[in-house]
C-alpha cells in the first residue's frame, strides 16, 4: 500500500497553495475564492506573466510567483487545467498596463484555457500573447497529434521571460524571448517508480524490478519504453544523449542544464544525477554554463528525473543569472 | 526491491559533493583530498564556522555553505563521522582571525571528532567553540546515555550563528547564541517508510500498513514507538504537540517552525505538513513569527517528516531573516 501525507485527497492541491502561501507570506498571496497566487507586492510598469495548469507539479507553478519570475500562477485541481474563467482573472490580475505573456505548458486543455482566457482578457483591452512550452522529446514527431508535452522548460521559460519582463521589456519582447527559449529547450525524463495519485493504493504503473520506463510525463503517462535499469551515469546518460541530439548540439556548445527530480527522488540522487549530467556533456565537449538541480517540477511523488538543456545564448545568460526571489527559487 | 539513481554505493556520498559543487560554482568549492567543502570566497575578519558529521542527509551540511552561513563543512562517509584529521583541517580552514564556532551534532563520533579537531586547532593558536545540538525530543530523557540527538534544528542553528558571525560578532558571543538557540530548539521526527542505503535492498526497517513509525532517528533508528497512520493533520498534531510541551509553549508564544522533509516526501506533501502545523500551532494560540518547508536535513530517501520549533524571541528574528546565500538555502 502507497501512502501519503495528506488530508483529503481532493483538497491536496489547495492545501498545498495554502501551505505555500503560509510559508512565504511576504513573497506570495493565495486567494481562495479565485484560486490564483499572486505577488504579495503587485509589480508596477512592467509586461505581465501569468502560468498555470494542473497541480500536482509542486512547486509549479505557485512556486515561482515573485520578482523576476511570474506575476501570478493559475493551479487547476490535481493533474487537471484550470478553468477558462480562472485563468482569464488570472491574466488581467498579472496586468499592469503594459499587457500579460501567458506561458503555457502543451496539453489541450490548457491550451484551450488559455486561448479563451486571452480573448476575454483582449475584449477588456488587456493586450495579451502566449509562449507555449512544448520541450518534452519523449512526444516528439507524434504526426497530427497534440505535439511535444510541456515539462521542465517552463522553468527556464518562466525565469528568463520574468527577467526580461522586470528589466522593462515590452510585451512583443518578451514574447518573443520566451518563444526563442521554448524553442530551444527540450527535456528527457525517466522514471524508477511512477507516482501515486493521493488516495490511491498503487502507482499510475508499475515496473519490474529490473527496468526503468524511459519518456514518462509528470501526469503518470507512460514512456516510449522500458529500459534496464541501471547505475546513475548511465541512466543520465541516456536522458542527456537524446537531447543533445536533438538540439543539434555540437563539440564546443555551451548549455544551461536542469536536472529536476520529479518529486519522490532524494536530494542525494539529485546530486549525483547532476554530476553524472556535467559529466557525460563533458565528455561530449559540451560546456555547461549554468545547472540548476532540485524538485522543481514534479509527479506527484514519482522517483525519477528529467534533464531539460537550452543553448547557453549569450544574451539568454545574463537573463538567467538575473536576481529572483520566489518560494522555490531565489538568487 | 528498492533501487536509487547512484553509482557506487561507497562513492554515493563524495559524488554527490562534486554534483553540489559543480552546480554552485560561484558558491562552493569542494576538495576531493581533505574532503571539505568551503565558500568560493573564504570570508575575511568575521568568527569562523565550521559544521560536518555524516553524509546521507543533504543538503545538510554542505548545502549550506555560503555567505550568511557556514564557512566550511566537514562531510564524512553515509552516516559515518568524519574523522578527528577532517575536522581538524575543516576547523582550520574556517578560522580567518577571529577563532571558530564548531557547530556539533550531538553523536558520539561527531562530539569526539570535534573535540580532538577542537584541541589540535587549539594547539596551532585557532581559538574554537563548541555549540552542541541536541534537539531530538524523541531520545529526551534517557539516563546515562549519550542525550538527545542533533538533528534539525542545525539548520537554525547555523543560520542564527552563521548571521551573527556576518554582523561582526565575537567567537562568545556567536558561540553563546548558537547555544541559546540549540537549548530552545526542539524537533519530533515521524517516517511512512524508512530510507534505504544505496545497494541494499530494502529499507532500514518495514512498517505495516496501518501504522507509522514516531520519532525516528535520521540514521535509520527506529523510532520510540508505532501510532497508527493517519491524515496529515494529524500525523502533524503528533509531532508538534510533544515539541510544544517540551519547550513549555503556551498562548501568545510566538515561533519558528522548521517542516523537514526526511529525503523521499514530494513537494506537495511538504506544503500539506506545513499548512498542518501551521493550523495546529494556531488552535494552540501560538503564533508562528517564521516557517520554513522543505527537504534540508534528510536521512537518504526516508518517506517522512520532521517539525522543529523555535522560540521567536525577538533578537532572533533579524538574524533569522538577515540575508544568506548557499546552495540549499538564499533569501
Amino acid at each position: 500500500m502507497h501512502r501519503h501525507i495528506v488530508n483529503t485527497p481532493g483538497k491536496a492541491a489547495e492545501e498545498a497553495l495554502e501551505g505555500l502561501a503560509l510559508t512565504h507570506p511576504y513573497l506570495v498571496e493565495y486567494d481562495r475564492q479565485t484560486g490564483l497566487v499572486t505577488r504579495r507586492r503587485p509589480a508596477r510598469d512592467k509586461v505581465g506573466l501569468v502560468s498555470g495548469g494542473g497541480s500536482g507539479h509542486e512547486p509549479l507553478h505557485a512556486g515561482f510567483v515573485g520578482a523576476g519570475m511570474l506575476d501570478v500562477a493559475v493551479p487547476g485541481a490535481l493533474f487537471a487545467s484550470p478553468t477558462a474563467l480562472q485563468v482569464h482573472l488570472g491574466t488581467v490580475a498579472a496586468d499592469a498596463g503594459r499587457g500579460v505573456v501567458q506561458i503555457v505548458k502543451n496539453y489541450t486543455g490548457d491550451v484551450l484555457n488559455f486561448r479563451i482566457a486571452g480573448e476575454l482578457a483582449e475584449d477588456e483591452s488587456v493586450r495579451t500573447e502566449v509562449v507555449l512550452v512544448d520541450d518534452d522529446l519523449a512526444t516528439d514527431g507524434a504526426d497530427g497529434g497534440p505535439g511535444r508535452r510541456g515539462t521542465a522548460a517552463v522553468l527556464a521559460v518562466e525565469k528568463i521571460c520574468g527577467a526580461a519582463a522586470e528589466a522593462g521589456a515590452d510585451l512583443g519582447e518578451v514574447a518573443s524571448l520566451g518563444r526563442r527559449v521554448a524553442g530551444y529547450a527540450r527535456t528527457l525524463s525517466l522514471a524508477l517508480r511512477a507516482g501515486t495519485h493521493p488516495g490511491a493504493d498503487e502507482p499510475a504503473f508499475v515496473l519490474p524490478d529490473g527496468e526503468i520506463e524511459l519518456g514518462v510525463g509528470i501526469h503518470g503517462e507512460r514512456g516510449t519504453g522500458r529500459i534496464p535499469f541501471a547505475d546513475a551515469d548511465t541512466l543520465v546518460g541516456q536522458l542527456v544523449d537524446p537531447v543533445v541530439s536533438a538540439l543539434e548540439l555540437s563539440r564546443g556548445s555551451s548549455v544551461i542544464a536542469i536536472v529536476n527530480g520529479l518529486g519522490g527522488t532524494s536530494p542525494l540522487e539529485l546530486s549525483i544525477a547532476v554530476r553524472a549530467a556535467h559529466r557525460r556533456l563533458k565528455d561530449l565537449g559540451i560546456t555547461v554554463a549554468r545547472s540548476l538541480a532540485g524538485s522543481y517540477v514534479t509527479s506527484l511523488d514519482m522517483h525519477g528525473v528529467s534533464v531539460t538543456l537550452l543553448p547557453a545564448e549569450d544574451s539568454l545568460l545574463p537573463l538567467w543569472d538575473a536576481p529572483v526571489r520566489t518560494p522555490a527559487l531565489t538568487w
